[in-house]
């Protein structure tokens, strides 16, 4: 079954909000195995929303409206969707004492123009719409299904999921199942490389890569007749991806880099701290994001300065004006100074030049990252861009990684 | 002008992101008074990408793409647009140069499918990426335009601001200037409310408010014929928006608090430290987003437990047990034991519960932040909400606006 998604709302195409039914409505039809080809944006406007409407209906099976059906005179998605199917309006007697009953609990006089809302296509089933004045409706004609909802996502969203994915699974046959696999440590072009041989041959499961700020999402998606079907073919394709990728991989769910640690430290009852320079409070940031934090975290410094350096780090002037602040040494006296000086289990210390300018010869981007945990003493180097924003997120992800790695090692 | 936005990528088919690149290039090109028809979205897929553009370049004049120019296999926009004005995709030299050295400065192997992002349908001008690999680009064909701009907004926003909107002014006959007034401390209904006669009347200049996570922005647009008739209409509503509003105003350019505060800071030579205990680092994170920061930040603690605030800021057992971690009392003892613990001269401390769930009868989302500077003593409290994000970035930015207001008056 191919669908396409229109949003209707001169609002959109001025930019005022952002299409998020889109997205919704796309997460939740790729679970029922409904191909999604196109979506659309169109203003309050009925031509060009009849004339969009003739043009998807040419090509799909399936269309999914949001918006437009509110009470006002330029909300005209099921009288367009009327005209396209050369339906008459009808006024449905039920929701015509729906919307009366709404605004008598709240206490409202209702306006005339809010009786719109009980008219829809002829033939139309119709989807009502407890959080809102609105009913939705799907009309069907000639193997073509409209399905019409309301626009604000608080209306829309329950009755997409009460009321339309019940009526389209008794219309589909396909089971899909989908294995998210998250990466770190490789460029999206490495990892298509890296994998281009099952990329190439892919028909079921196919594979996606999805690139979000420095960390990689794989998504191995298989559709069969039964679940059991489905997770069988998603099985042998992800573990040939483990095996090529291993350490590389650090979630089969959708957690974070921040999630994953905050568990196996959790489990190993151990605490982290940071010392940050130029993360600047970000590391500890991230890790604080998610709740529960506190089980794994009591305390992180931000020295920004070299005398805070070696104020609450214990890092020597000799060391800073030999090297610099930004060298392995510095780091290394970071992460031990910082052990030292808090209860923690693992230290970590980041030092770099976060840009956008260089600094004397050290280009911006170059960062060190030293762990310490009371035994081992490592660090990692690596060369960022100029770009401030980007050094520092994919500063804090390697020091994660970092970690994770450790743990997994000891 | 008609336009149209077009945006490539199977994730947003899938329902993974949402398309908020059109809603920033909606609101750009409304500014611009370039009317914006439809928006779409179409896989990475190049027939049905082929068939769209021929469909929308027959009835608008400026189609811009975003997404499609990465470097792998299933990047296909530009080679999609060449396919539509029968252009050949032809190497620029300077783009393939500009992608070796951005690898050879991270020192990372350049893979071959990179050189991808140097080919470009024959007669395009080129749009440089500091923030990426792929450049853009504009081709003109027929009294049709086509701007194909990277996905990720890091990359897409600074390349339209930069680059297309004074190309596309060009084509335009009018002048258009704005100006941005940014506001903290009032909601967007009730800055609505109190500006209602100016948003009413509104012909030229016209008014548009955005909410951005907590912080509002106020753009005011004049359109002339000429650039000082076009200030000389912005320049009496200005002025009326900054009686109404007041101290309320941070800025009159784009500056973002932690920006504000580090001018001011510079300007006086002072220095700033942060004792955080819900933010966790993201208070400091956001100071240090900025470059220049060091001038004005030398250190900061994230105190998260309470020994870390015992041990780190001298907060007392007692009070910590009689009012608890998240109380005035703790906030203020945070703020003088950071005053006294470091050499700044405004000290800030920032507790509360970050939720999303409630702590004992205090409810999530209840901020205590605290201000001294070796002779006054303030406090601020609030409650937000359960949205542990929302909680712990607006505290911050409560922050930087106590520091702002407190700058002001000494």
């Amino acid at each position: 079954m191919r669908a396409e998604i229109i949003a209707v709302g001169t609002e959109l195409l001025m930019g005022q909000i952002a299409n998020t039914n889109a997205m919704f409505l796309s997460r939740e039809l790729s679970e029922l195995g409904i191909d999604v080809h196109y979506h659309h944006v169109v203003g309050d406007n009925q031509d060009r929303l009849v004339e969009l409407l003739n043009m998807v209906l040419n090509r799909c099976d399936l269309v999914i409206t949001t918006g437009g059906i509110g009470p006002t005179m330029d909300d005209l998605t099921k009288e367009s969707v009327a005209e396209v199917f050369s339906k008459p309006m009808i006024l449905d007697e039920e929701s015509k004492n729906g919307i009366e009953n709404f605004f008598s609990v709240i206490h409202r006089d209702m306006t005339i123009n809010n009786l719109k809302q009980a008219y829809f296509p002829k033939g139309a089933k119709i989807l009502k719409n407890p959080n809102g004045t609105a009913p939705g409706c799907i009309v069907k004609d000639n193997g073509k299904m409209v399905v019409v909802l309301p626009g604000p996502p608080m209306e829309m969203q329950p009755m997409f999921l009460n009321h339309v994915i019940p009526y389209l699974s008794d219309h589909t046959g396909d089971v899909i199942r989908s294995k998210h696999i998250k990466i770190f440590g490789i460029g999206e072009s490495s990892l298509e490389t890296a994998l281009m041989h099952l990329i190439e041959n892919q028909t079921n499961p196919t594979l996606a890569t999805y690139a979000t700020k420095g960390e990689l999402l794989l998504r191995v998606t298989a559709k069969a007749n039964t679940e059991d079907e489905a997770i069988s073919l998603l099985e042998p394709v992800s573990n040939e991806i483990t095996s090529i990728l291993g350490e590389k991989i650090y979630s089969y769910t959708n957690e974070s880099l921040p999630e994953v640690i905050i568990n196996i430290l959790y489990e190993k009852n151990m605490h982290v701290s940071f010392a940050e320079s130029c993360t600047g409070g970000m590391l500890t940031g991230m890790l604080v994001d998610v709740p529960g934090s506190s089980k794994v975290l009591n305390e992180s410094f931000v020295t920004y300065s070299n005398e805070a350096k070696m104020k609450r780090l214990n890092v020597k002037e000799d060391t800073l004006s030999k090297y610099g602040a930004v060298s392995e040494e510095t780091a290394k006296e970071m992460a031990m100074g910082l052990y030292n000086a808090t209860d923690c289990d693992i230290a970590v210390s980041v030092t770099g030049i976060a840009g956008p300018d260089d600094s004397g010869d050290k280009k911006a981007g170059l960062v060190y990252i030293s762990l310490y945990d009371g035994k081992e003493l490592k660090t990692i180097k690596y060369q960022g861009r100029s770009n401030r924003e980007y050094n520092r997120r994919f500063s804090s992800l390697n020091a994660f990684n970092m970690i994770r790695l450790h743990l997994l090692k000891n």
